[in-house]
């Protein structure tokens, strides 16, 4: 059984708007239902985990209802960082569960079945994989000390979500003390001494933040995109 | 005198099109008249250069006419590399003439007035000016024997243009021998030891290299944007 934690911590301040964005709707829906319907249709038995704060239950609660949501899903407690709430997210799977368990930002609605298939399949084989993109801006580093310099940018990878592992290395992750280089769940992984494999994500798989970002969702709400050439 | 360097050396691969992207239509007008008007509108007596293919300044100057263009602009050969164009752009700059000269993407069109601003205001006492943006992705080194790590991205920045340099440093800067490491202009003014001042960019003076690029495009032109909380 694979399963899928879809971890939404925001309390909407960056977004200019008392609703964490979580909540906000894109193409008339609010974005945490856009999210949870991909990993539905590339797997309708994929288990789902939602992780949100617990003061957030009862409005999403009621919110499935209004919108007549029915895509089953449980919902575990956000914590104060990531690791805490991937943390709680990974505690609702069953002892003796083995397969694969996926970690992804609540607010990335636009993930590929192509980028979810690439996960899945690789981290089967490899026990870890995450999808990445190249980076396409310059890229300089900051001298705290004042200064900088350009870095050669094919080194580096803009890295998305989902970030799928088997569980029980996941398992094995998660319960190490957390530690504040633990900025996404690969990281977690890796501080095991484990590689993690990459994979393509897709350009689309944008993490919505800004208002800037809203606007660009509800052009990509628009399409059915596709892998292809316009990726 | 103050001189914008907007260099679009552009072949129209990356967009799954055959016309360059420099001439693709947003806001149903070429995306490097949006970009020439954006330096128009901040400062008229600006002298605008535009680097091209030599190839495409006879259907840039069929455009002009087409659209009725009428900012005035000197057209430069575009070369092989970034470095030549800029170099042959600023060899249409009078050998006596001081002040500040930027070198811009054609395809930046979304640069704010107050980008522009920074950039040249920053210049004006400094000698250089960049404008950069934070990197909101997790970013990933990738170690070419296999494997990586996360990078701490609060130590990168990601860059952007317009680079505006002291004249008299530019020109020093671009009478050294061409080296691959010269990826941007700022490459070059800092391979003579300077240092480069950053400022603050815009989130919307993104590069357009991408049909997804193209489509948040359409939306950033249908807007006034101003900087503010939206940015």
């Amino acid at each position: 059984m694979n399963y899928m934690i879809i971890v939404a911590g925001g309390r909407g301040t960056r977004m200019g708007s008392d609703i964490p964005k979580q909540f906000l709707c894109v193409g008339g829906k609010p974005v945490l239902m856009l999210t949870l319907e991909r990993f539905h249709a590339y797997d309708p038995s994929m288990e789902l985990i939602v992780v949100l704060p617990k003061d957030q239950h009862d409005y999403w609660r009621s919110l499935c209802e209004r919108y007549a949501f029915t895509i089953a899903h449980r919902i575990a407690d956000g914590g104060a960082t990531r690791f805490e709430s991937s943390k709680n997210g990974l505690a609702l799977i069953p002892d003796d569960a083995d397969g694969l368990v996926g970690f992804h930002d609540g607010v990335r609605p636009f993930v590929s079945d192509a980028t979810i298939r690439r996960c899945f399949e690789t981290a089967e084989e490899e026990y870890t994989a995450i999808p990445v993109m190249p980076v396409t801006s310059t890229l300089r580093v900051v001298d705290p000390r004042g200064g900088g310099f350009t870095v050669d940018r094919s080194r580096y990878r803009e890295v998305q979500t989902p970030q799928v592992f088997d569980i029980k290395l996941a398992r094995q992750a998660f319960s190490q003390p957390y530690r504040p280089q633990f900025t996404d769940d690969a990281s977690v992984v890796e501080s095991l001494g484990c590689r993690v494999t990459t994979v393509e994500g897709n350009k689309e798989n944008i993490k919505l933040t800004t208002p800037f970002d809203l606007k660009v969702a509800e052009v990509l709400a628009g399409e059915d995109f596709k892998e292809g050439g316009e990726n």
